[in-house]
């Protein structure tokens, strides 16, 4: 069985956690890892329905997530999260429970975010139709010290989820891809 | 890989599934079976905090309980839940999701569970100190077809499981014990 472990991505709605999480399974299945994403919005569904974006029900959430990636992890399973998770103290206790923890920021500007706002939810947030919006209307506080920063304004996923398999490599996490010598 | 699959275990509170979901694990972890075991308890703590014991909220905890266990038996792991479960409907929509689905009633008579009522909750339950009290005040359905019925008040655990295992064997999900033909 391989190691299991938890690539936990944490940034601004908009930033390109979802994209990067996929691109990075996709990369991890290649190496043979059983790989599991756990979207932010799949989990709100099976998790969390019922909670809203209070701090209290944000801690909730987050709890939720990190509770199913150590178990999953346990068993061996590489775990891609992509919540927005904006409190640092969550995150903490996130790293504290599951271990084997990378913690990646999907860094992203804010005049960025509501250039591309893909969704319709910056404009929205701005004008106040939205509250507790993560970095408008609510605070996101920045990892001070995650493994990995990827910055999602100057890089492609592909750059971004390269720098992440670099990471787990160097912490012998993930296998080299085979066939890459041969 | 073995092939993940999950032990779904139902009964009113008190009938024994906390006993038998530990010992069960015990036995598949000696056959080297990757197990977790999703405790009712456990589960509201670490999913469900905040529900309560109302038709919705039951099938909301037994929703996420679904959902975890899918997650891991689709890795592999030999999940074991021990959850109240009063609800046909619930039970079999857990089935629908999960795939390798292995129900196993534990039945336990009223009058004998008021007699042992460990938690004294029984006594609350009839003195109306606690409502929505499953096979009290609220109902318990029970299965129509389960894999496999165990029966606490006339059986002992150790019984139970070897009952469980071989139904196991049966469907292929398990090995037999290595060192039992040596």
């Amino acid at each position: 069985m391989t190691k299991g472990f938890t690539v936990w991505l944490t940034g601004l709605s908009g930033a390109g956690k979802s994209t990067i999480a996929q691109a990075l399974a996709q990369e991890l299945r290649e190496r043979e890892c059983p790989v599991e994403v756990l979207d932010g919005d799949e989990v709100r569904e099976n998790l969390s329905k019922g909670l809203g974006f209070s701090r209290e029900d944000r801690d909730t959430n987050i709890r939720r997530i990190s509770y199913v990636a150590s178990l999953l992890a346990k068993h061996g399973v590489a775990v891609v999260t992509a919540a927005i998770s904006p409190y640092a103290a969550a995150r903490a206790e996130a790293r504290e429970r599951i271990g084997e923890f990378v913690e990646v920021y999907v860094r992203c500007s804010i005049p960025e975010l509501v250039r591309r706002d893909v969704k319709g939810l910056y404009k929205l947030a701005i004008a106040g139709e939205i509250t507790n919006f993560t970095g408008i209307s609510d605070p996101y506080e920045e990892p001070e010290h995650p493994e990995v920063i990827v910055d999602s304004e100057r890089e492609t996923a592909e750059q971004s989820v390269s720098a992440i398999i670099e990471a787990l490599e160097i912490r012998g996490l993930v296998p080299a891809l085979s066939g890459v010598l041969s």
